[in-house]
């Protein structure tokens, strides 16, 4: 099978190891992906962000396949039982095409919305394992063993550390194609690294104990790698943190949350259709009721309260999302940062004053990643290596990562209706003739 | 207001004529168009072709922000009476972004499956002059006289011809923002043509009555055009015309007829949910109803039908769409299309002899477009202008032009389900150890 | 070895076979091709096309090393006999890599200025095969019959047909690489197609004598095959036969033929330095002082000139082209050119009459390209092939190349001083008010 | 005119203000420029990096055409005093154009070849102000204050900071333009950041003392400027301080030392050409004459002595740098750089045991610049201004520049032929039986 795929061109699933790949395509979850859109409600403050896990999950199992080969041409290096057999392989693309079959509607913003249901990856798991699904058949006619070391893969774990990193590590296959498709998508060109550089510059170093490990080669790859963590430093800057994306993200938990406190509040008339409120009420829900879910079943709900429901809340706020009405959003700044639980007291009340539930309609949104967390234990570090000097780890041989080493970028913002900007403003000290910006 | 898009990059809406765009962007009608895909089925054989009506409305309105700022530059060139006012640029913006609000769910796909209904040109009216739409109300706002010129606009009708072939002609802005979009999400690179320089080749000429009409300067711009049509050649060949596109839409045709003859059959339990109910009888459904419906709609039906209809075809086609069991084609050249009829009627005999019903499992698919049709009427054609020469129609321009002039690229095929494929080949005279191709 | 290039990013030698390309790489001949830009005088009309036949060199070797490896995933289709060897690897790599080093400065303009002297494929031959050549040398240590089997592969003979039109063919790599290439650094992004499809596309169909004969996938690879002739198409109407182009080759023609003619009147006192001089008496060169030519030998003929020349035309001539003040030139449609001989007639007229000598300051130029030239060989054609239908050529399986098989493009134009534009277009019947659009 | 430039797509000098570059393209000391290449002899590490002065400087005066429309566009928030007037427009943009035209030969490696001679800023001013010269001739017909405002605004001084600024400063036209366009040039994409969107998100800020100063807009371009600040670095680390680069450069420092000692030795038989002689001797040369040098000149030079130089350094270096058999290079790092001056004189003995006279094959090479240099002077500095938040200076404002300010990107290595790595390596305590990794 060969595709086109916009970002990285010819995709193509021939070799013996990728045969699998094919099959696993078309099964039900995998083919569920297609309706759930990779990057939430972001694409309410970049248009073009539309693209689905579907593709994502496409292009991991592709830049897998791109890993392999290069793993492949590095064998000579490996002693025979380090390298990649044809087992290795079809292990290594199902879980980079499967890792992310357990995400909900929305992505990782419904576990956010459901809190006590089970994680994402409880559900790949769950799926995986299942007897009734789809991926488990096909797994389990390629080898009984399947389902379950793809299960443990998919998760991190495997004999082989090289294989173990590339599905969950840090340069593993989910970021190389995310970060690529959501750039491309978004129009965000931040977020652009040389992937095939990047690939071709993977070296083997060996411990002192003598494991084969991944290394980068310290003339030719060392560039790449920066820009690989640039580029995921820009994407958070400008597109997971960006500040409309918080506030529709904001405001779709404050609605669901509405959502399951009525259902609490009249159980035998719950807003939420059953699997949801199944997993409101936190009653078991089936791997396949469970599949049965996609982006359509929230836009679903949200259109219909919009229109039809009693409760006031989940009518306003619903409205709001459709209409793309978004919370507006203050920064903190550090200083700030340090009187917050007043400032969020203060703007409950505000927005109180103004007529909103302040349960619903004022929120102090905390977002945070770590920009490069070089690994503490030397034997799961990545390191640079050079033709003739002994290997460093990255923190070392860059200048650039050595500074962002251990760092992190926060940002926190007050978050509240627009009717109450003005108010804010006065409240933070702020000049409030100066409209707030508004993002798209 | 400014935003990214990847298609155009930095898109900005910030001229005095463009405040009404960044009023009707967030209008329910106009936020639809975010769960409406542009592609339809695409994706199917496109992973990167899931992106919506709203992007392209969005890029729609760009364009013509851009062609406006043109021939603002060329208004030495025009009488004061044939220059764009304040209101000419409002209304070419608003029938830009607006041209497609009527478009249902899947876009083009949805007329074909509920046949008897209003076309989305129809609904598109229906909305703009819905006073209880979003739509009508924000235009009318701004000028009482805006629904109706907006809406006679994006039918094309407007006293200055330069601004009624920018939004429905040749080379309108829809197609230059679809050509360019389609081909960015899908991958296929060839349908990308220079529309910053197509812009700034513009032109005026005057014909022979003295009238203003747009041109394109021979020595720069003539590329330009060429490979705008080749564009949209390629487009058709590639994309929209794919066989894996026609056949999920040939399926999805098939089962929403279905739907429709149940309901017909059992009428007091039809499969289809009210609005899409209502179509299907022909009974009345007001725009702010069918301003309800989107992707999510027929997707939940097909996930419903897949798993809980009755009826074995319901049940059994909406089974294929979810896992995207494709029927397979077989093309037919120009001497099979002679004998199309006994052909059809021949595959019809196959599928009812394995089992199903021809109505719905054979189909004979023809997917047609002229390549470069030149305006018969002199004072509808395009011209190309030369600092010492007289225009010439493009047709006379273009060496390739005039080859492809009147031309259709016309593809024919039988359809028929994954189990009939080596009697089909049978039936054609071809070799059936050799296996159709199969297309993503 | 890998390197960097712009056009097909990550370009690796590291293959056994590609040993000889690194070794040959740094040969004297082929470093030479550094200072010999691809596109002759083209960046007087496009800043950016200042790239050299050296960075071609390598895209070629690139490109065939590309070929080579799809030629070795087709081999289970090939009996062994035809597949590719250790040796035809070399052979091809090193053919594509050298097929270039005997051009002259700046190119093709080179031939035609000295127009007695051999031909650039005749100094390709006497360089490849004089033993006091670096690249003679490094071939014959690998092989002693290398330096004739690559020059016999550069002038298209091997007896494996797929080998031959690689390196010179309808879609050979030289082609592959310089439409891409061009295209990238003169900015005209028409001369984009999809290379990596392309190749992936490709397939050995059998004629009907059993021999393998290359052909594309007719499902997957006709648009790249289409968007290849396309490419060639837009490069040569925009950039090849572009005006200002032209204009500077004309002139530079016309400088040299002066350069000549004063030395045939004072042999003792050429303008011309010792190789140049001697080329242009037909006296025998050697390969080696032939290698010691490039770019830089005409713009120091053309500085000295402007500067010092006693010759006022050799002077004139020379300044015009330092500043770039090029010969405006008149395109002649059809009818016009049914006339050209008395039209240049009176051109020579109107520019005597201006004070310019004829010979030098007035031109006829014609420049003229198939466009899509068919083998009538049916065993030379290129074929494409179907899953279950007979190949076809060409122009049969497409719509497009249907059209322009046979089909020239031609540019005629008078080319002279910008001073005497108003005579020419007095004589044309044109508007003399109108400017001449200048390119730049 | 406009023209197409592979950078920034369609570039336009249409504008009043823009009539004198099209005037000025055309003098003598512009097209030079064509003849000098921006990277000298990195394109013997990167085969693309062939791009001309000239292509830059028309994009440095496209990039500083978009500048002064943002300026225009912004002109509400300045006083009519502080708006750019016409004369501004012509001043910026004649700067922008010719602020290259001083360098010679190789750009700057030419000023490290010849030390005493004056630098490329002060030819630069020579060629404004002389009368004889093409540039200061057209300047003057347009204005006679401009050649002496142009040399002013060239070194940096103008009334109006922003137009100082532009020009010189922390993102002047010429770094946009460069680091663009030798990012496009080598393929190595790390280069690029957001021009457009850089462009756009330029506000004005007040001093407390009320003067406008250029900012830029906190929400939307704080990641365009970090992307320009890391664009640098990456371009640094990769390219300018590319190995290869920096031992041709190496090598051509003493080639050219070599000739001008030969000189010294033998006044009367001076290996170089007047000019260069001229400069060796620190006489006095004309702008004229100096005029007269481009790339050709040093090449035709190396060519030269590599056949038939008696000199056997001039000879065996000329030859190495045709071959492009360049130094090796060992990188130390900073503890190797404390005893450099040990280990230089070690190198030497190595060097010259092995029959090479040190003064030419040995070198201790340091190539070392800021990441980004915070203005300390507050009126200076870059600001980055808030909707309703002070304007805070780029390090407070950005993480990454924060963590850069200040820091030094610096490489350290020695240099010698080939012939003696091996000992080299044994010096530094270096495994030899590695390979050094050869760049290309």
């Amino acid at each position: 099978m060969i595709l086109r795929d916009p970002i990285h061109g010819l995709v193509a699933f021939e070799r013996p190891s990728e045969e699998l790949v094919v099959r696993l395509l078309d099964t039900r979850e995998v083919q569920r992906l297609r309706r759930v859109r990779s990057l939430g409600v972001t694409s309410l403050a970049f248009p073009g962000a539309e693209h689905s896990r579907f593709a994502h999950a496409v292009g991991a199992a592709h830049v897998m396949s791109l890993f392999l080969q290069r793993m492949c041409s590095l064998s000579t290096e490996l002693s025979p039982s380090e390298r990649p057999s044809l087992e290795d392989e079809q292990l290594g693309l199902a879980a980079a095409l499967l890792h992310d079959i357990g995400h909900g509607p929305l992505s990782h913003l419904f576990e956010e919305v459901f809190v006590g249901a089970p994680k994402h990856e409880r559900w790949t798991s769950a799926l995986l394992l299942d007897p009734d699904s789809d991926v488990c058949r096909v797994l389990h006619e390629t080898d009984p063993s399947l389902p379950a070391s793809v299960n443990q893969l998919v998760h991190g774990h495997h004999s082989k550390p090289w294989l173990a990193h590339a599905v969950s590590g840090t340069f593993d296959v989910d970021r190389c194609d995310y970060l690529l498709r959501d750039s491309y998508m978004t129009g965000v060109r931040y977020g652009l690294f040389d992937l095939p550089w990047l690939l071709r510059s993977l070296r083997i170093a060996r411990s002192a104990g003598g494991d084969a490990t991944l290394a980068v080669d310290g003339t030719k790859g060392l560039s790449a790698v920066e820009g690989f963590f640039l580029a995921r430093l820009f994407m958070y800057q400008q597109v997971y943190f960006h500040k409309a994306s918080r506030a529709a993200e904001v405001m779709i938990r404050s609605l669901f949350a509405r959502a399951v406190e009525l259902q609490q509040m009249h159980p035998g008339d719950s807003p939420l259709p059953p699997v949801l409120a199944a997993l409101a009420n936190r009653t078991t829900v089936s791997p396949r009721d469970y599949a049965s879910l996609d982006d359509s079943v929230l836009w679903t709900c949200i259109d219909r309260w919009q229109s039809e429901s009693n409760d006031p809340i989940l009518r306003d706020l619903a409205g709001r999302i459709q209409r793309r009405s978004l919370f507006k959003s203050a920064a903190l700044d550090d200083e700030d940062a340090q009187r917050a639980p007043e400032l969020l007291e203060a703007l409950q009340k505000i927005v109180a004053d103004a007529g909103f539930d302040p349960k619903y309609y004022a929120a102090y949104d905390i977002a945070s990643t770590g920009l490069f967390d070089e690994a503490s234990v030397p034997s799961e570090a990545m390191y640079v290596c050079y033709s003739r000097r002994a290997p460093r780890v990255l923190s070392r041989a860059s200048l650039l990562l050595g500074k962002l080493r251990g760092e992190r970028l926060t940002t926190r913002r007050l978050m509240f209706p627009f009717e109450v900007r003005d108010q804010v403003a006065t409240l933070l000290g702020r000049s409030p003739q100066l409209s707030l910006a508004l993002p798209f």
